[in-house]
């Protein structure tokens, strides 16, 4: 691990206007590997494992500083939530071969300073028996926000009816599992808005799709790609039903058929459209979490929503939320999900990307609805 | 009260598209006075002393059944709060001679009867040494919105800083009062769309004005009215400060001025551009009370708003709310306004309209902003 050592990287290359592109995330290959060499006490070297695609990085890439968490610069490191292995260390609570989930770089080896915001905490997926890639996804900030969401946020009871958009996606997988498991009735919705350039073979699902179709069949068509959503909502995570909103001409045809005596809670995941078409379909007292406008993250003026005033008359109480909020249900999280897993109450969906090269468009595939489940990338398998 | 007897009435011509005029309501002066005569035990005669001109009655002159509350029929009276006086009686709850509160009809005598959806309660004005036409306002359900609204959906803290939208209309003189005397710091904003056809000579404050203005000069202008409605939030209402949103090219610059450290509670009465600036405004953990949206009652495309997305980083709760959701407060909140009232710890401010003939345009005046306080239509003096 000498300083002569060199390492890929991906850095943003400059602010992004729009829909991200793979072009907006450049792979740097010789990058100085760091060394602990004068860092003094506290630091640590990690070796990345596996890092997380998540939307909320978008709003990072934007030249906006009033935000709740810093832009990135251009040049800058993407800086993201990875699983890693300690390497070498200065730190008495870190020791090589610990295994840690939080914030590191988008790099093969990441120096983590103590004073940092990286928030490592050291996690055991030999013994929980989970893989330690889920940590990025189930059981890390997207399941969490997922749990708090779901359980703090959307106030639910037995027998509600819960929509939940971008279903299929690290959030919602879960949020519809969970609702299941309560005892509602769950509709996910599901889509993609580039029918071009499907990826398929970059699917890695922890589970066999019961469909006739090929997965490494390079040309599978969208049609196809938006039926193993659906299908992978109602099948295999047990939702009620799903849709695909892209085959929807109507939202509110559309809402209505589906929920014909109305929506008690909406799992909001995208904004825009979505949101607008179930204002007018929530029931008395419904409630709307809004946790993600993945719809609006690229959009420099943010898609309107006309139908607020169906809040008054239906008493929808529509409450934005981060899941930094709910910190102290964290380890009743990582009991409860570990636990659900561990009996199949819940299964999750991985979209697993291999190698640094592949980050940039797996990235930009998260605004095009290209990934299926959980996008991750993987770095180095151990 | 004999059945040859005629009197004023006044009906909805038709469904009303967009903006109500005074044009789309009828004065009907040949009605027949209703008679107790063939109605059976239960019914009641009413004498209609005062009626409550208020927004949400915009809703029910669309030809829409899906709402909280049914449509008028086109060539039907008018029917919303009022205070009457009981003049013949076949039942044992109501005596010739008692005041009365609750649904009524928009003409000179009204037929209640006990099946009815009037809700009448009686009333002590006498007893309270509060003014009858108060009930419609102040202690009616305008001020018991204010206080539900206040106290059980915007979850007050003492130093909050509060937004509160139609200022001086019926609901937000009380909210902007209450939010005071919680120890909060309460800007309000007022306006007017309309600057043509001012009316100040309908203006008939319960309380002097200290301003050099004659109310009586019929050619007072817009601007003068407007800083009629300013000076009154600051200077009678007790508000911290106030704008005229209509002086403001920049609603957003404007919010930014009053609230250089942000918005912990808006209390929105009117929906539309002004929530829209005020969303980007709030604190972390915001309270948004959608009361009202008097801006967006009269549009058959509502207004849009773009800027939600700030509902997740700001963590804000947004909820509609009908004061009928909280009937159980009712009468905590008659004890607490009066007892306030009495003490001088709060004031009200009402815009009296002069006979059943005043009706139709007072009732349009609270879409282009020209009342000063609660409109109410003085039918009889007793």
């Amino acid at each position: 691990m000498g300083s002569e050592q060199e390492q890929k990287q991906v850095i943003l290359k400059n602010y992004v206007e729009g829909v991200p592109t793979e072009y907006d995330l450049l792979l740097v290959k010789d990058a100085p590997v760091p060394t602990l060499q004068g860092q003094g006490e506290g630091a640590f070297l990690v070796k990345n494992l596996y890092l997380s695609c998540d939307p909320y990085m978008r709003g990072r890439m934007r030249d906006f500083h009033g935000s709740y968490i810093p832009p990135f610069r251009p040049g800058q490191v993407i800086e993201g939530f990875g699983v890693a292995r300690v390497i070498e260390s200065e730190n008495p609570d870190f020791k090589p071969g610990d295994i840690v989930s939080g914030f590191t770089g988008w790099e093969e080896y990441s120096l983590i300073q103590p004073t940092g915001n990286s928030q490592l905490r050291k996690i055991y997926p030999d013994r929980d028996g989970i893989p330690p890639s889920y940590y990025l996804g189930l059981l890390g900030m997207p399941g969490f926000t997922a749990y708090a969401g779901f359980y703090e946020v959307c106030s639910p009871k037995h027998g509600d009816t819960v929509l939940v958009s971008a279903a299929s996606g690290a959030v919602g997988q879960l949020v519809g599992q969970l609702a299941k498991l309560y005892g509602c009735y769950v509709v996910g919705s599901a889509g993609s808005s580039h029918k071009a350039s499907m990826r398929p073979c970059n699917l890695n699902f922890s589970l066999s799709l019961s469909l006739s179709l090929s997965l490494s069949h390079i040309s599978v068509t969208f049609d196809c790609f938006v039926s193993v959503q659906v299908d992978l909502l109602k099948n295999k995570l047990g939702f009620d039903d799903a849709f695909n909103y892209k085959e929807e001409p109507d939202l509110d045809a559309a809402l209505k058929r589906y929920f014909p005596q109305g929506i008690d809670i909406y799992f909001d995941n995208v904004g825009g459209a979505m949101l607008d078409a179930a204002l007018p379909n929530m029931r008395i007292h419904g409630r709307v979490a809004i946790c993600g406008m993945v719809s609006q993250n690229s959009l420099s003026s943010p898609q309107a929503v006309h139908n607020l005033f169906n809040l008054i008359s239906k008493r929808v109480r529509m409450q934005g939320f981060l899941q930094s909020d709910f910190l102290h249900l964290f380890p009743h999280f990582l009991d409860d999900i570990i636990s659900y897993y561990k009996q199949g109450k819940i299964v999750y969906v991985e979209d697993m990307n291999e190698g640094l090269q592949s980050a940039s468009a797996a990235f930009a595939g998260l605004f095009s609805g290209k990934n299926v489940g959980k996008q991750v990338i993987c770095v180095a398998k151990e």
